[in-house]
C-alpha cells in the first residue's frame, strides 16, 4: 500500500509535513510506504535531517511547482500540472498510489479530485467529511463540512447514505445511526430544505435514520453520521474544534476535550469520489500529518470508496 | 417600570418561575415592579411560600389558561385568550407593562408578539437574538437564533442593522462591529445567500461591518454583532451553550466557560417588534429567570426598540 503525501501543502510546509511523515514512518506496517511529493531539492535535505527514509518506507517524488494556499483552484491546477497537488492526483488516477493526502489548498484538492479520479457515478456532489468526537466514545462522521455551501434536499439525503457506508466500512459500525442536523426534533421543523431532506432520509430504507438532532447534541453520542449542508456543517465543525483551542489556552486539561483537537484525527476525507483523498488543516502540525497518514491507511484497508460506488450503481 | 413574567411557562413552571421572580425582587430598584401572570390559585400560595410579594414589588395577575409547550402557537393563542401568554401580550399592547418575559412556548411568544404589538414598520422579519459570551469580555449579540430558518439576503442585512442598534443602545457600544457568519473570510465565500448578504452589509454605511467570521471565532471577541440565518444561528448557539453543559458534567470549572451557561443571561429578546419581549429556555432555573428580569430592565431603560423603530422609519 502506498500513501501519497503533499510535502508542500500547509502553513508550516514543508518542515511540518516531512516531520509528520517521518513520525508516521516509524510506526508503519511493513506493507505500507509513503510517497512524499514535493520539490526534491527542498524536501530531500529535510528528510535527511529528520533521519532519512526509514528502511525505504518513504519514497520521494519530485514536483517542481507549488500551488499556494490563496490560489484559484481551477486556474492553479491547469497552470501548474507539475505542482505537488497535480502530481499527487496523477499518481492517484494511475493507481500508482492508494491514497493522496494534503494540508494544502483545499479548493485545489477538491477540484483536483473531481478532474482526475472524478465523482462516483450517481453521486450528485462529493463532500468533505469531518470526524466529531463523541462523549460516549469514538467519532461521528459529519458531512458535508464545507464543500457545498448550497445543498438541495437530494444532496443531503445522499450525504446520509454515503456517510452511513463510510462509517460502516471504515469504523466497522453495524447499521450506523444517521441524524439530520436541524433546529428542532420534530420532522416539520427547520428550513424548507431540511424538512424535505428529512422525508427523503426517512424514506431511504438502506440507512438507519434516527431523525433530527440539534446543535447541543453535537458531541452527545446520539448519532454515528451527522448530515448537514456544507454551510452549517462547516460553521459547527469549526466551533466544535475551537473548544479544544479555547480550553488549552485556558490550561484546561480533559481527556474528552483533548479529542476535540483537530490533530487527533488529522484529516478529512473527500467522499463520493473514486479514490481516497484526504485533506488537512492548513495549520497542520507534524502530529496531525502523522494521524492523517493513519486515517489514510485505515481508508485504504476499508476500501470504503469502492463500497460506496457499488451501493450507488 | 413594570416587567411582566409568565408564571406558567417553562418545564419547571410555576415553581422555578416564582422562585426566580422572588430572587429578582430582592434586588429590584425601587422604581421597578414585577407583574407575575398565571393561575392565581396556584401562583399565590407559591409566592407566599417563597416569602411573599417583597414590599409590593410583585403584583399578581390572574390568567385562567395555560398554553402548553407542545401546542400549535397560532391555534393556542386564539383558543386561549386568557392564557398567561395571551394576557401578557394584552398588557404589553396596552402599555400596562414595559416588558413581557416567558420561558414557555417559544412559537406562541413569537406569534403573540407579531399579533399584538406587531413588527416595527420596515422590518422584514422579526428575529430572536442570543447573547454569546466573548473571551475578551462582554457578549456579542447573535441574530437570528431560530425564528427564521429560511432567510433572504435582505433579512440578514437587516439583522445586522437591528443588532447594531440593539448593541449600541442596550450595551452602550459605540459603533458595534458587525460580522457575517460564513465559511471563509473572503467576501466571495459561502452560500449564495451569504455572498449576497455580505454585499448588502458592506454597502450599508449605517453600520460598522467588519466582514465575515467563521465558526471558530464564535467566542473570540471579533465582533459585537454576529449575523446568521436562523438555521445556522440556532445550531451554533445550541452547540456553544453545550460547552458549559459538557464542561460541568466533566467537573471542569472555568470562569469563561461558566459564562457560556445559559443561566448567566437568562433570556433572548425578540427584536424587530414594537416592544420588549424576552423568551427563555424551557429548562429555565430560578437563576435564569432572575437574570431574564435583569435583562428586561436593561432593555426598558435602553429603549432599544424605539431606537430601532426610529432608524427603520
Amino acid at each position: 500500500m502506498k500513501i501519497a503525501v503533499d510535502a508542500m501543502g500547509g502553513d508550516f510546509a514543508p518542515e511540518a509535513i516531512v516531520e509528520g511523515v517521518v513520525m508516521a514512518a516509524s510506526e508503519l506496517p511493513s506493507n505500507v510506504s509513503i510517497v512524499l511529493i514535493g520539490r526534491q531539492s527542498v524536501v530531500e535535505p529535510l528528510l535527511l535531517k529528520q533521519g532519512g527514509n526509514h528502511a525505504g518506507q518513504i519514497e520521494l517524488v519530485d514536483a517542481s511547482e507549488v500551488i499556494d494556499m490563496g490560489e484559484h483552484p481551477t486556474k492553479a491546477l491547469s497552470q501548474k500540472p507539475n505542482s505537488s497537488i497535480g502530481v499527487g492526483f496523477k499518481l492517484l488516477k494511475e493507481k500508482a498510489v492508494d491514497a493522496f493526502c494534503s494540508a494544502g489548498n483545499t479548493g485545489a484538492m477538491h477540484v483536483g479530485a473531481l478532474f482526475s479520479i472524478k465523482s462516483i457515478e450517481g453521486v450528485l456532489r462529493p463532500c468533505i467529511a469531518g470526524f466529531v468526537p463523541q462523549i460516549t466514545g469514538g467519532h461521528a462522521v459529519m458531512l458535508d463540512i464545507g464543500a457545498n455551501a448550497d445543498c438541495k434536499p437530494e444532496m443531503l439525503a445522499q450525504f446520509g447514505e454515503i456517510g452511513s457506508l463510510y462509517a460502516q466500512y471504515t469504523f466497522g459500525i453495524d447499521r450506523p445511526r444517521v441524524a439530520l442536523m436541524n433546529i428542532g426534533s420534530e420532522e416539520q421543523k427547520g428550513s424548507l430544505i431540511a424538512q424535505a431532506a428529512h422525508q427523503l432520509l426517512k424514506d431511504n430504507n438502506r440507512i438507519n435514520f434516527i431523525g433530527n438532532m440539534e446543535g447541543n447534541e453535537f458531541f452527545a453520542g446520539k448519532a454515528d453520521v451527522i448530515v448537514a449542508d456544507g454551510f452549517t456543517g462547516n460553521a459547527l465543525f469549526k466551533l466544535g474544534e475551537s473548544f479544544y483551542t479555547m480550553a488549552s489556552k485556558r490550561n484546561i486539561s480533559d481527556e474528552f476535550l483533548d479529542k476535540t483537537n483537530y490533530e487527533s484525527v488529522g484529516g478529512s476525507p473527500i467522499l463520493g469520489v473514486n479514490g481516497n483523498v484526504i485533506i488537512a488543516h492548513g495549520v497542520s502540525s507534524p502530529l496531525a500529518i502523522k494521524n492523517m497518514v493513519g486515517l489514510a491507511i485505515r481508508q485504504v484497508e476499508a476500501n470504503a470508496y469502492v463500497k460506496i460506488a457499488q451501493a450507488m450503481s
